[in-house]
């Protein structure tokens, strides 16, 4: 790892499809260069994946919202693998943090309507050990994977 | 939009660098076809980047935590204008969202020590209009940009 | 639904006895065709019904009061059924919604005493699955179901 | 005030249309004597007026939400009064209360985007006096002004 | 009831030995008049009785708190009568009411030492149906029983 | 101080106009004992003074209710100097303390209308130094000044 | 106890190392009267022990968080006794204190990683009575056991 | 450092004063070693210093709690500077630590009286910064520094 690496990684987190060419431009070093070095970070596993960054908004899924769970948190591993496996129509999970607070696990979902929303939750509190929810709004979003996406707030 | 287009999404998010070969084979679709529709949903901007997923704590990037900031909301834009120009060491932004509560901005932080994030909730704590912070730590990350990180909790 | 109909709807909701007449002078419509469109909205549903605005602080009922309640969410419908079905002396369940947050019932109440009110809330706590309430007084009311209440707050 | 003049100011609220007749048939009255009761507790302004109950979201208005807001007290006519004036496309305010809590202002709006909202809340926050507003959804109205929204929980 | 005795009253909170010659001088009644007076008002139970106020503070008891007390609310009155019951050495409970909120019982405590207080808290947590119990210190008290206490602030 | 002392403190707290001779008869002391101990306790300021106890509620002032009051605390004395100054129609301060909490000021207060007790608040508010209060409802009380309000809850 | 032992104290508290002799050149007083004092308070259990104090960061311990327990606390001394007993790797309680709140116990943890805490989070969840925990960082500390552990802030 | 080296630590943290011989015994080293890795330790600044625990309840310091304060953190150093400074009769300082809350500072105090605390708590209102305190009772205290203060609990 050295200053060439991290700035490699911060195209790559920037756009993930940019050519070796141009970065190999600005990090002024040859195009096989890039490629060995990012080869390299993909092979270390510090690269983990490519993402596609998708504009839910545009399919109708206008609401986007926080939802905090409060467990009883022995038995932490079920309760995430049941939260993992709830399937409700056009609503979909899309970061799952637990944390280090009474309200442990914080989940940010997207859906169509409230009544998709509604039965989302209704599905969380059926698992056994989900002691409540509380669910917030998201305003806007403003950056996402340390990649801005929008760019005039 | 069809129910295709809907599974190319979902398959590219879980892996940006899918090739349009394989998920031809799943789909029964062929691999131009592919190709075609994955053009077409970037060029609606429904597909709105590819982004890499690196895995910090390999680069010794061990504390991941959310931060609530309340604001003197009458300056929302300028506030967050400020909070993505904070440059302190080894510690990067990674997420921004404004929310519909007293809290009204939730970030999402990673550092590689207490004392870079004590500098980074500094540089929060100076910029005008921002009342108050709350940290909290991530314990683990099960799931973001809706793909699993962690495949056995 | 044109911008007629929606000057028909808010009219109806600041005075649901308007009489057509005057509705049609004020929009440049026919008395026929206000009904016309009156008639349609309701078919539709769109209107749902019309209700009465009953003063009640003039029948004695001064205690006007929000009340929140903590539920086991699991249950939550036989739990909207008991608290429907509560009679207590002189006090009225006015509204009922459900939330997004802990506290995941919100109900305003009018009484006639402290006294009524207690026992309201009494019957709400034998109700199987109600862990929790807390009450909040309402000291002045503005606006209500869409309309001024109070002309001069 | 007896109890014939309360059944009918239950009905009325139910259902602001019911027939004098049908009301007559239930109480063992004439439609004379319910009429003339009626035309009492109208000039009383015991029945305040009377209202079209909408079906917002058949319009569009699907986001429907409890604003609570957080002001310097001292002014507190004036900043009810600014809360009036906001105009904000396809977003209205329903209900307004004043509580007896540090959120000493409940409101309740509909709105038909979570963009709309959100400029909903920037308005609010522009007045001057209002130090801070927090959002939660409504996942269900299950009764409103006393009657029934939902007969089927 | 008339202004008078509404002042005969007042005189009785502030002093409840106020000579009946006094308050007569003042109100300009004669003494058999004051008597009579505050002979209806005992008997009417308008005046319940009369409290010696204890300098508790001048009995090594310098130990004031406020406890709440969370309860499982459908057993109120046996929680209730269970607290009455506590005894703990040289610790008095002076004060005991029903409250609106969640935590729905607030008592003030006397107590001579932390330990003490301890042990009361104990005792409080042993009763069935008890939750939890927070406990806030009284700094200093400035009026009791519409009395002032301290003269100066 | 000996525990005869004490015990003739606990009984003029429950009766402040229990005879001496019955005191005495209890404590198996004579008359003129008990008076000498009784002067002794009221010379030493241990009994401060005696109140009378009113059932406010027979004289219309069925709101009880207990206010926290959130201040500029630096000022501290000024507030509560401004605090006794209120004057509010058949509203009533009954106690005040000071705590060692973020909402540093209890009040409880009684009075005869919702619309009198926000004018209270009103007048709080008004007060140089009063940031914000919260207000909540006595249900019931059991125990006041040590002294049993309600025999069977 | 006079002022010379009390000066005694805080020099050891500062400095559980420093000499009789220096003690005595700075109180006047001979290294005899010195030594036989400290011999005193010692013997009295005025002075209980003396602790090194060490610089965990310097051994790779940086994660310093306060950890509020809220339990079942009918069982309070058997939590605590589990508490005691808890063992994961490289991480340590180093205060414990039962506080007056809801939020019953506080302690100090030192640990060197995310995981390790999160072990440490999971095994308190695992005692029998614990209900939820709650952690917070520590972003530096000024003071520990009443002596200077940060010269300049 | 060793596993030698972190028994001595975890001794000397239990108890400063145990002989090198006693150490060396367990840990079937010689004294001269137990010496030389001691002192080793101490030049790096591990052992940061040694220090009396003293048992301030003796002394009449029976008050012991914490206080959280909230601050206007831009101003965090001078407002530290000035907690140190301050001096109230009887009351000391014993932890300072920096959170990472809205609540920023927590302190834990030792006093003789409520009235001292009240002192000490008007003394930091008094500082610039200073938004608010609050103040929690400590009931026990188990384990300090890493060493039990309390055998049996």
């Amino acid at each position: 790892m050295d200053a060439f690496d991290l700035k490699i990684l911060e195209t790559l987190v920037a756009n993930g499809r940019e050519s070796h060419e141009n970065i190999g431009r600005v990090l002024n070093l040859s195009r096989p260069a890039v490629h060995q070095r990012v080869k390299k970070l993909e092979d270390a596993g510090i690269i983990k994946k490519y993402q596609a960054m998708v504009d839910w908004s545009q399919l109708g899924q206008t609401i986007n919202v926080i939802i905090y769970v409060k467990i009883n948190a022995t038995v932490f591993k079920n309760i995430i693998s049941d939260i993992l496996k709830i399937t409700v129509t056009d609503t979909f999970l899309e970061e799952c943090h637990r944390l280090a607070g009474e309200w442990c696990i914080i989940l940010r979902i997207r859906s169509t309507s409230t009544q998709n929303l509604t039965n989302y939750i209704d599905e969380l509190l059926k698992i056994n050990g989900v002691v409540a929810t509380s669910t917030t709004f998201i305003l806007s979003t403003i950056l996402q994977n340390g990649s801005a996406i929008i760019d005039s707030v």
